[in-house]
């Protein structure tokens, strides 16, 4: 059994960590941790987990996270930071759902998250967390930077264009129009998130510079070999609750007016478990992933013009977060990647 | 494994049934019908299925179901009769998820559903799928009539207080005010469940007369070793897609005040793995049950008086529907009751 | 021109009065204070009165606020009565819409709201604004307190049973299972108000005792000329924005079995021109009194029993609050109770 | 008093027309046909018009129609074509909420509709419904097509950019994503439209091809003065009631970067009352112009590059249908064209 132990579990991703580790057949949950519910029952917070979980939170400096053979953070930015290297020490594996090791320039990393990194040698070595993209590099990876909600759907949305070898789209004008259910701005209660606010309403927001932005262009820089791209992203705020719905937008270079683009990304994804590209001229919906960890994707090029357009759906809790989480313990820790993630989504 | 077929898998009882029995350790589905969809597969029809159902939907004369242990049928009021007396005839068990072996009484069967019954002699065998009241029963079944998704609240919820072999409160005026999401009216389009319709709104139906009463009353009534049963059934729609919320009220006779109602519901249930009694004060929230097969209970006693108010909440298509099939399912082959339905519930 | 002031206009009920106020035909806005807002126009803080309200927030001591010829309270519990004193003695007119002015017993004030009562004399003169019920009174009054939302649901659909001279029900076990949208919980940020926690969600709440108990029970006391009134009531929440239901239930003594009850209730509201009894057998929805002041009630006498069922919806924020503020306003200064008030109910 | 009929009066558009023209001030509602509900109230189909409209549906042979002014036709696409050459030989002035005076070529109309027209005659003289476009024209026209909804918002959003005499951004590779609430659907019950599948989830649609589509080119063109216009659309699902939300993309070309475009749109609509320039910066919500006749648009350069992104509000049921035509309306009978459209947008 695989001991693991989350620091900050009150928030959304800290539940569906809960949720998914708490039945994972090879996961022992050792210890949970939180300042603020210190000696309350995680199943007096999220009755959901009444029967599931029967740990309660602890103070972050307890002792069982030094016995853990993996630690999840689903804390707020900047606390992962601090912590890493005393359990990188002892050899306990890192999973940090939040941002301290997703971006490799510290310059970008202090102007977006406006704080000093405090250990960038262990982010020089982090992995960054998309196993369709980088799945060796994470089965021996000691910290692991998980991608945000948003990165993860344009990654994976862009990968199959950009990782030809060959240019195909004009790479320096990409255009994300980017949809998010509620739920990925947190349980912290703010005004704009809620239900009076977000609910029978619809906006964007962001559109000057979202924190998404640097990671997401870093992430399809890599894909596309070291290429520069030019990426418009727009962040959307819709009134459901789970979900993540990227728009992509690409202009076919004339050289690649030719490429059967369907064949191209079935071919790209054939072995990734849990993307599914669909049928020629469907349109995924968000709730046909919901609380399961599968990405769909749909190609079109509207009347057969230079103009494509890819549709990508995840759940932004499950592969936009704690399931990317656990996908990549799976590997760091031998398992098939599928373990513990099967889930069917729910529809209704 | 059991082999099982479907009949009229097209609707959200259906959908959930294919979700739940796809992913059981003992189960092989057979076949699923459905005359308007025949050739389609499943997976086409409903996406989140995709990679986990391999159906296709054929037409309900199919051979293959012959070839069944047990059927479910998803159907609308009064299939499930007309087919029932060949499959019974064949030694294959059958659960009705629609209302055709529910109600004992033909005449209240023909005055609720407006069709005659076709087969007296099966539904006088048939046993009323309520596990947790009718477990025994249930094992040694051909024929389950489970009940509907209201009646299964009501039951559960009064079932503590009437089953004590003596009055506690007053059975001649229970009243429940039932609220349900609205997949619970199925996922044919009606004006009235058009999400511009049934968003952001909130309204009682049916307070004449629903003919889920008939069916609540006959069960409480047996609960009650056959004293008679007065209740008022009050169902209203809520702006959500699953989750049903019962608000029962009694008032407490005289003799029985000075019981201890949260040790009686504790006690009453204590064996039964999917009823939560929840710790008194409790304010049971329908999604610490979504998606799952779980009911929760809370017992008030406001200002110490002579009303109680119970609340209950439910899944309405798991517990309420194709959840309870497949426990039912489960005892009638000598499984586990939670075989196949240990779904953690989905929060947020 | 009626001058009008509002203290505390920074949440919903305070963005509601805005919208009815600014376009009321007699009023001008002269002040509208919030000590966090000060300096920041009300259109930007909500976009929707752009080109609608030119006003700015000022500090709450704004002189100009003594230039007014009636105050509106938009703001917390306390913060009335602490200014009213001074309001008063300078002939100016006070409308609170939250509890300094409701409940005529400071103990209960103090009991529910914990905190001591600063001006009992002004509590005393204090006039209940429910116009349907004290319209001669209110007419006459410097100080209104306005009533909550839930206890005008419940008041307007007993006050036909309560207010005949005779004990037509049994008056002792009235129970009000009422729902509202979560607009009612205001517009300060917490987890449960959030769209991830109320979206696709129901519950009770405040089974134990909710501060509204107090109020409609003294309401109720006084329709029915001082008889007492047992009441239990629960209410839930809703996942929408605006709007209540409340399902009343009251057993029908004896005596007032012959009672034509759609009669008694259409009578009595006759000359009541926001309150609509609808047709027999008709269940009311929320969103038919949307944004407008109506509100709308069904009687119902389920199979002719002596159980009758009464169903009441209101918009929270309109007659629930600031509507009922505005038609208080227009009593206490000669106006027609409708004017500027006659909105058409937003549908869908 | 301009004397109103309503052909088809029972859909959204229809009962939206209701709502407006019934509190017009210089309006007399005549008739209301629908062959469906002859000689049902309207207030019965509609409880939300209760005391505000007494009129009932009649058939659409009706004689009174031919006594009125103007014909509002809140039809299928198809019906207004029909009846059009006899009420245009009468002299009564038409008003078409739906396609059939859209699309200037017959062609493309028989395109996208999959019918004939029957009266091309009469599509020339139609007038394209869109003030802030074709004012001058709108108040000689004898025929209005009204715009589309999602037309309307991504030609007010382009407008400024297209119709200063010259090129200022590609032209020929626009994008528009645009996301609706569902009750641009219709009132007609669809299964994709029931709340329990389009609740909770989003996606796109029509990729391949959409009605809108050509008719937005056609009017973007108009703007631009006939140069041609190459338009990628994207329309999506929002699990809202109302609401429009136009995310438009555009590429600046080198010789307009020295730009001021926020002053641009500003400037261009200075004299039109329903449109609001928002300040730079601004992210307007769909809530900020419910149940209005108002569009609020932002204008954002994200980073200062090459990239125009405009947001675009409107509600598809006002200004995108129902709203839109009282406001033509009015300007055909030398109305002010705010006269009764200076509805406050309702929030939350």
């Amino acid at each position: 059994m695989i001991k693991v132990g989350i620091v900050g579990g009150t928030g959304y991703t800290g539940v569906e960590l809960l949720r998914l580790l708490s039945a994972h057949p090879h996961v022992q949950l050792v210890c949970i941790t939180s300042r603020k519910e210190d000696g309350i029952a995680v199943s007096d917070m999220f009755p959901s987990l009444r029967g599931r979980v029967d740990l309660k939170y602890v103070m972050p400096d307890c002792a069982d996270l030094t016995a853990c053979d993996v630690v999840f953070f689903a804390t707020p930015h900047g606390v992962a930071m601090t912590q890493a290297p005393k359990l990188v020490a002892a050899n306990i594996k890192i999973i940090d759902l939040a941002a301290d090791f997703r971006l490799k320039n510290t310059a970008d990393f202090e102007k977006w998250y406006k704080m000093q990194h405090i250990c960038p040698d262990i982010l020089e070595e982090a992995v960054y967390g998309l196993p369709e993209i980088n799945r060796e590099a994470i089965k021996k990876a000691r910290v692991i930077g998980l991608p945000g909600c948003y990165p993860t759907s344009i990654q994976l949305g862009y990968a199959p264009l950009l990782a030809q070898g060959k240019l195909l789209v004009n790479e320096s004008a990409l255009v994300s129009d980017s949809k998010s259910g509620v739920s990925g701005a947190g349980r912290n209660p703010e005004v704009h998130t809620l239900f009076a606010e977000a609910g029978d309403n619809f906006h964007a927001y962001g559109v000057a510079g979202h924190r998404h932005l640097p990671e997401t262009v870093q992430g399809l820089q890599a894909i596309a070999e070291g290429r520069p791209i030019g990426l418009t992203f727009v962040p959307h705020l819709v009134p459901m609750i789970r979900g993540i719905h990227s728009t992509l937008y690409a202009t076919i270079l004339p050289e690649a007016r030719h490429i059967d683009f369907q064949a191209l990304y079935e071919n790209y994804y054939r072995d990734a478990f849990f993307v599914d590209v669909m049928p020629a001229g469907s349109h995924p919906e968000t709730r046909t992933v919901r609380a399961s960890n599968f990405v769909r994707i749909a190609v079109h090029r509207p009347g057969g013009g230079d103009t494509l357009v890819i549709l990508v759906v995840e759940d932004n809790l499950v592969k936009g977060a704690a399931g990317q989480g656990v996908q990549c313990m799976n590997l760091m820790f031998g398992l098939d990647e599928t373990t513990g993630l099967q889930h069917t989504p729910i529809i209704p």
